[in-house]
């Protein structure tokens, strides 16, 4: 069946019905899909918090090289992540899809799947959302978050002596692609919430910038020191490269510190910690996720230690 | 210049300085464009209201037949025309851009700017968004917006007995489009925002249901009437349809009541309020905006007194 057999309007009451599949409205949702807009009520002491993200077919997504399950996991993923890095807790999310009338209709329903799959997993409400026809297939999905007040994590907040970190591992999202572009096989990696590690930090003590690594651990580090006004040294022997993932990438003719650095699309948390932090295993045990120390704020401007591109758009 | 020649993050820093020029930020928000998400405040005793829209290129708009700024303008009010239906006040917005790397940057740019221009009228800052490159270009705007706790407007409350109406003059938006399609003119025709008159609205006693105008009166009053499990008898002869509008119809071969009842894009707000209402001069004062009473809310299902179609997608 095609996108145009059940129209706008249909595909809206699909997609309603499996949101309401699965469970119920989150608790702060007043209103949720089928009016003009959603209505969602925050705590007290809470600030809001608002973030988008698109997926676009041919740039973020291949129909091809990934199922569409898949594709709409990593979308919410990819979305969600950034109230991760904000360490704030989701209320609930919008979805804008535009495709074209001819697609079918099991690929947007299995990309919706997928990200309502995600969106349970963290109790996020899908609320609203837009629906359009066009010539390719895009979502793009609005994330909407509460943090406590004067507690939201920032950029801009990395000083010379903190030391910097990363929850899990590097390169996995760009060895898969490579792999999935090389006829391997199709991607299957779909990157962890680094929610809870998100909330756990914005309660830390000494806690400095953060930021989720969605254009590759360079590319975001620069956007953190830049915001900062500060620089950084890294070690890139410390960087969380499974041996396992060094072998696969020698197989495939791969550069893992290149697929680390510039891969994009790992949504780990990058973040830094005044010199008062806790060690390593207690951070793990604080934020419920493998944290590795890389490397430290100092003065000055720019990365030491690296050289790599991360990824931009244009 | 065209869009790859600024690169992503080149077209966010230009967006980013247009949106400060347009003046500061509202008082609500605490983190605007730069982080991973931005961080707005709510008053007490508010709920946040969200919605997202879009405007795709060769669906809601084409480069031929309005200029970029116009198209801006159009997209914004269309996208913040939900949170007057909700009767909320605008906080805050986020702006997706997709678009070819060759796209020319002016247009972007001039589309942004229409935008900006029509979000600074209503106090709305610009507090984020995503760039990515696409085939075909497209907008989409999330706006967030605040009502008192209990307050918002909904499209499920209209009851037998309510007085319908509806604010402004229906069919302007598609008088335009059909010129332009005839090669007539370009278009330039910005609905108002009415804002002003559903925040207005959300504060009179006795109002039912409120919805606005985006696919034309019939389908729009029809989602009224759906949600809220009632008929309504529409008088077309109290349609709001200027006197030289219709003879604007007839030198272009249209039907006036066809434009009005299916055309779209009006963004009017259509809401019904209990017989204890004030008269129409007295609503017009309160609202701001021009109200015509064009019928009543009844028992039963559908509506009584027209036949003609709204406009959906695929």
């Amino acid at each position: 069946m095609k996108l145009r057999d059940v129209g706008e309007f249909g595909l809206i009451a699909r997609i309603a019905r499996r949101a309401q599949r699965k469970g119920r409205a989150g608790a702060g949702v007043v209103l949720g899909i089928g009016d003009d807009a959603a209505v969602l009520r925050l705590r007290g002491g809470e600030d809001l918090v608002s973030s988008c993200d698109a997926a676009v077919e041919n740039v973020h997504f291949r129909w091809r090289t990934a199922s569409p399950r898949i594709i709409g996991r990593r979308a919410f993923v990819a979305a969600v992540s950034d109230l991760a890095a904000m360490g704030a807790r989701p209320i609930g999310w919008t979805l804008a899809i535009a495709a074209p009338p001819a697609l079918d209709l099991a690929r947007v329903q299995g990309c919706v799947d997928g990200m309502l799959a995600e969106a349970t997993a963290v109790a996020c409400p899908l609320v609203g959302g837009n629906v359009t026809r066009a010539r390719e297939t895009s979502f793009t999905l609005c994330v909407l978050g509460a943090a406590k007040r004067g507690r939201a994590l920032r950029r801009d907040g990395a000083r010379p002596g903190d030391r910097v970190f990363v929850t899990g591992v590097l390169g996995r999202a760009a060895f898969e692609r490579a792999r999935a572009e090389q006829g391997g096989a199709r991607e299957r990696y779909v990157p962890p919430s680094r929610l809870g590690a998100g909330r756990a930090l914005s309660g830390l003590r000494g806690v400095g910038a953060c930021i989720d690594l969605s254009d590759g651990l360079l590319a975001d580090l620069r956007h953190v020191l830049s915001a900062s006004g500060t620089a950084a040294e890294i070690d890139p022997a410390r960087l969380p490269l499974p041996r396992g993932f060094v072998r696969a990438c020698a197989r495939l003719g791969r550069n893992p510190l290149r697929l680390a650095l510039g891969g994009g699309e790992d949504y780990e948390l990058l973040f830094t910690l005044g010199s008062s932090a806790p060690g390593v295993s207690a951070l793990e045990r604080r934020l419920g996720a493998p944290v590795t120390e890389i490397g430290r704020i100092v003065a000055g401007r720019g990365v030491r230690g690296l050289a790599a591109r991360g990824f931009t758009h244009f």
